[in-house]
């Protein structure tokens, strides 16, 4: 049985028999023209946007259904988390391939409803459409947050400290894994890659705490997201290796395939964590993200008034530039 | 040139370049992790997606790159007309085939800033991502409605009057044409496909004036669309084929091929055209719909507690079923 004996409406059935009631804030949900939602009061919204196309940001292979909706979803949850956002609503856009098996359909959305409704997220609407193309998941996403804890990526200052949360590495780990031992293989790197976890209490504290004076996700790459830090910042940034938060597992799998782990961790995508800078007075804020963000928080650098990223590897060794990140399109 | 040979921030810079400046209401806009909007005072929200994908929802072969910007829109704002809603802002999504010629990317990305900002509508963000499969515009609209205007397909009662905006049957003529006869074919029908317009204004007089007890715009024919208002109301519908109001130059485009006309124009497309119900007692409230939404309004049949869907061919001829309408789907 594959999407193609289904209709539209028939689909869209499928899809609400998996979603909790509408919230009272829904006066319109599925099935209208259009959905209609009464604002969020003394908030401002936070949009965004992200799209996951088979053969491009997941390979069917290896991903089973359920990863594959988590993942579009948490690559969404990940930027409003970099805002300082409460996460409040999706809509869901599916391009279907005629030969997706229904059950696989089933799959994909399941991990996005599972995932909405553990964060309280309502599914107030989307599209479907068949594709003569790559299954393509596409999602808008938006938030909530007060005017005073929106967090961007252009308040950092030279003399701002670096910090990352959690690990970086399993991820990009967790896919080599994939791809050279297919789906069979599991552990923390491969679990990291299928289902990862967007940083929404971190980003949240931070946001509320005012600790943190600019914020990125880290969706291509540590090295990436120090560049747009600094680019937006109109600072430099220098990114002390031997303080990076790799992960270990990660780092074994890198060594046992010739790579150099930290190198491999800065460049690998699909982290998902917060890269952040704090004003070195500010640092005290930090505690209550340190204390109720369930998840590590590690300095890792310093921006600098000179416009450089630089990796330095231990005290003893010289600055080096530091490498190219991972970049989707070209 | 095709899109491959620039970055993703290169092909984001070139859309920001067609923008005009962002409104004050948009504290955070393109190029960070998320766009970040103030609501609008005393309004509820109203969202809406849809994906165009070439192939499926139109043909590049024949639709050159700004129509088909222009059509992705346009399907967004005529479902925000449905509602009774003012666009206010769009997300753009836009999943690239690398063989795309930059030409045509540019295309595509000016027939909707042109349509959005003539509507004064804000492009607020979006996202970018190759595909090894056709181009695909995924766009996502948000517009803005009191609560006491807000249009649904629900409202209908036994003895309500069925309108229809403007003319039906031009869309699926001018695609006809351009099957047939290609890229050089022009006349009225060929524009109504290629740039359909999205009854804004009349939506939101209906709205505003409270006229209308139930709304749907035609993106699969009317007779899918008076399916929906009678599944959301419970009610039955009959529509009188000699009432509506078939485009001329549809007609004889259908007759010249030997279909039925009238028939031809309730199964077509693509009209984005609003299909209503009214309360015999308030059709007064049209006129100002009528006067200033710079369209007619033409009154093609009745909503009945028999829930049957039904074409009166003549006053003298028997009640035939309403034909089905286009599935996109199946």
């Amino acid at each position: 049985m594959t999407v193609s004996t289904c209709t539209e409406r028939e689909l869209i059935s499928r899809i609400q028999q998996q979603l909790p009631p509408a919230p009272a804030w829904l006066p319109v949900g599925i099935g209208d023209d259009a959905a209609v939602v009464e604002p969020a009061r003394n908030r401002l919204e936070v949009f965004t946007v992200d799209a996951v196309v088979d053969g491009v940001h997941f390979d069917r292979r290896f991903t089973p259904p359920a990863a594959i909706g988590h993942r579009a979803l948490a690559v969404n949850l990940s930027d409003l988390a970099a805002m300082g956002a409460q996460p409040r609503l999706v809509l869901l856009s599916l391009a279907l391939p005629a030969d997706l098996p229904l059950a696989d359909f089933d799959g994909i959305v399941s991990g996005i409803t599972q995932l909405a409704t553990r964060e309280g997220i309502a599914v107030i609407g989307g599209n479907l459409t068949r594709t003569p193309g790559p299954l393509t998941i596409d999602i808008t996403a938006v938030g909530t947050v007060k005017r005073r804890n929106v967090l961007t990526r252009g308040g950092a200052r030279p003399g701002d400290l670096v910090y990352v949360s959690g690990s970086i590495g399993a991820a990009a780990a967790g896919l080599g894994w994939l791809q050279r031992d297919g789906a069979g293989v599991a552990n923390t790197c491969v679990e990291r890659y299928l289902r990862p976890i967007a940083r929404l209490k971190p980003g949240l504290l931070l946001g509320r705490n005012r600790a943190a004076s600019a914020c990125v996700d880290l969706s291509d790459g540590l090295a990436d997201g120090v560049r747009r830090i600094a680019e937006a910042s109109g600072v430099g940034i220098t990114i002390d290796a031997s303080a990076l938060p790799v992960d270990p597992e990660a780092r074994h799998w890198f060594e046992s395939i010739g790579q150099e782990a930290t190198h491999a961790a800065i460049c690998g995508g699909d982290d998902y964590e917060l890269l952040f800078t704090v004003r070195p007075r500010q640092r005290g804020r930090l505690k209550a993200a340190m204390l109720h963000g369930g998840v590590p928080l590690t300095r890792v650098g310093v921006c600098t008034a000179d416009r450089a990223l630089l990796l330095q590897a231990t005290p003893q060794t010289a600055q080096a530039p530091l490498p190219d990140g991972f970049t989707h399109f070209r």
